[in-house]
């Protein structure tokens, strides 16, 4: 059994196998550069207007200026200025060699070729100077980083049209628990209907993964060993859904054991999802997690998730952390360290009522997770507390 | 021109038009129920164990019990339990109704078919009462509900196949600017590549929504204004990129006026962003976003995207909002607000260099913006600034 801060570092320290794949630009958002990427141009790539305006040869001293020609946006025209002499221009179109400032349209007058300033622009005023963004060759972006819309835009006005990025792992999802009916059917005594299987599915879809198969497991040792084998050879991570715990016909445990499954970690001091087993086998990795519904999806929020967004590229992943004032004292029961269900509130987080790890319900309203350490019982009104926010 | 939170409020009060449809609920994940859901069973169906262990009949002051049976999970078995009696249990399996207590494995030893508990648990530990989740009939989630992994888990637990959500928006992206060139095309001088597209499409895409169309406007006010019309009547948005500036070139707010659209606002006291144009034409909406990649992705993240939300069904839907320390003073010019972009810390939030709404490649490092209101020239170093997170 080891602690929440140890079960992160391991997560955090292993080197997940990653496959690198070309990408039109336009199909790798969320996706991370597996290289550096450097600027095939400079930006701007010409000095450009900031303004709807008039680019100016400054005079001293001048606020009447001849008009001799225009220049719009994508136009190539580069007319040559006098001391004195001023051209239409437009937001973005280049600005003409012998032009040393732009004012904006709103600051003048006109009256057919004679513009008159409201006040003499400095030199440079309104101009983006070519190479201001990015010099040519210099480094763009660099490996690892996450194509967000921005980094996407940014890469496309340099011109790139491919990227390198690592693929997102591949993910088997294998449930198990006999007391499972599929949904449609109807439940006899004991009997519940599966919702892991839908729940991770959709987990795994909001934070950029699709698992490949979804299967249940017969409650079968040899059935359970056999599918586990197939899936951790085809897949980059396999997620089992109960049947690790100690119970007489928890057969996971036993044929990870029987596959010569390395177990990296079993059991954390945390609530929910205390008998969590994470293990390899060569490059493939099993997350056995819990049963219980709040259990399970907790253990993917704070472990698994990371694992994937690892092999995925992203090093420094991590759910969105904030310290946030209590709205009401926690009193924590025995000495594991508990993830709550919380919900964001005007004045810090509330802890949701009804924790049981075997209850969805109060997940269903959560955006939040409170974490409260091991060695903290009481923690007061109003006590920062760390709050992770759920994607 | 009106400013910040009048934009804000303006969008937060308007009625989008919404479709309904059903959809498997393998598939409605980050949709909105579009009607209340009801329990059509209670959870859990029946009272089971929390625990792999032995269910007791207690009797006063009893340890040894002797063990008459097991109850595997998903077994519809119910044994009968005299005062004394216990049965080898596992967590999920339904407890006899004869039985009033479950002591977990770990506090028992065994010896054979007598059992001896290391103490006396009271009635009812670790039992999960039939109903103690929900009560058949009562509300499970409302009209309203974002379907998070957790809530698709607990209508799945319900047995629940299919629900009635609200449809995505159908969006139109329009982009204009004759300095425009595609990728793989070389440039003249003074064309740029056009990267708010891709950019766009990364934003839509990474928030849900999915532009069925992409298509550059040619720079001639007969066919912006045709194209306007056309994708006005065929999706419920239109975002137009460019072209809605003072330039003489800038034909979108020309089209909108002829076409009849009603301005709902134009300009907001913000920086980036100042001529962002927002209207209607029947149940169609457009946003005219500035040409500028930052502004443009300024003013999705901040108006369009809480649009097409509520167009989608979440009514409440805001970034997520903190208030972090600022880590450096910020000295703000001009009585505009600004939104900056700016990286989470350690201590708090730090604003990036190079805000210039023509760059994005601060943007591409961000992950929230800093929003300094109007009338807040100065804010200090470890000042609370609000914060926006990016998605």
């Amino acid at each position: 059994m080891i602690t929440v801060p140890e079960a992160k570092n391991i997560i955090n320290s292993i080197s997940f196998h990653r496959r690198t794949v070309k990408k039109l630009l336009d199909n790798a958002i969320n996706h991370t550069l597996s290289t550096d990427i450097h600027a095939p141009i400079m930006l701007p790539n010409f000095s450009q207007s900031a303004m709807d305006g008039y680019a100016l040869h400054l005079a001293p001293n001048l606020k009447k200026y001849l008009v001799i020609d225009e220049v719009q946006a994508g136009s190539s025209k580069n007319p040559i200025l006098q001391k004195g002499e001023a051209v239409r221009i437009f937001t973005g179109a280049a600005i003409p060699s012998s032009a040393n400032a732009v004012i904006m349209q709103e600051k003048t007058s006109v009256n057919g070729k004679s513009l008159t300033l409201d006040y003499i622009p400095p030199v440079g005023k309104n101009i983006r100077y070519a190479g201001e963004q990015i010099q040519k060759g210099a480094l763009a972006l660099g490996k690892g980083t996450l194509l967000t819309p921005a980094a996407i835009g940014f890469l496309a006005s340099l011109g790139i049209e491919t990227v390198e990025v690592y693929e997102k792992p591949t993910v088997a999802l294998l449930i198990t628990g006999n007391e499972l009916i599929q949904r449609g059917q109807s439940l006899k005594h004991g009997q519940i209907y599966e919702s892991n299987g839908s729940m991770l599915m959709g987990a795994l879809r909001q934070t950029g993964f699709e698992p490949s198969i979804i299967q249940i497991v017969p409650d079968e040792y040899q059935k359970t060993k056999e599918l586990l084998q197939t899936q951790l050879e085809a897949h980059d991570f396999v997620l089992v859904s109960g049947g690790i715990s100690v119970g007489d016909y928890d057969f996971v445990g036993k044929a990870l054991l029987e596959l010569q499954t390395e177990q990296i970690f079993y059991k954390i001091r945390q609530k929910p999802g205390k008998p969590m087993f994470f293990g390899r086998k060569g490059t493939a990795f099993v997350f056995a997690l819990p049963g219980n519904p709040a259990s399970a999806l907790s253990c993917y929020y704070q472990y698994v998730l990371t694992a994937l967004k690892r092999a995925a590229g992203e090093d420094n992943f991590s759910l969105k952390t904030i310290f946030l004032p209590l709205e009401k004292e926690y009193i924590k029961k025995g000495n594991r360290a508990h993830f709550l269900k919380a919900k964001l509130t005007a004045q810090g987080v509330k802890i949701l009522h009804k924790q049981s790890s075997a209850m969805l319900h109060s997940f269903a309203k959560a955006d939040a997770m409170v974490f409260i350490p091991e060695e903290q019982m009481q923690t007061d009104t109003g006590q920062l507390v760390k709050v992770y926010l759920l994607p």
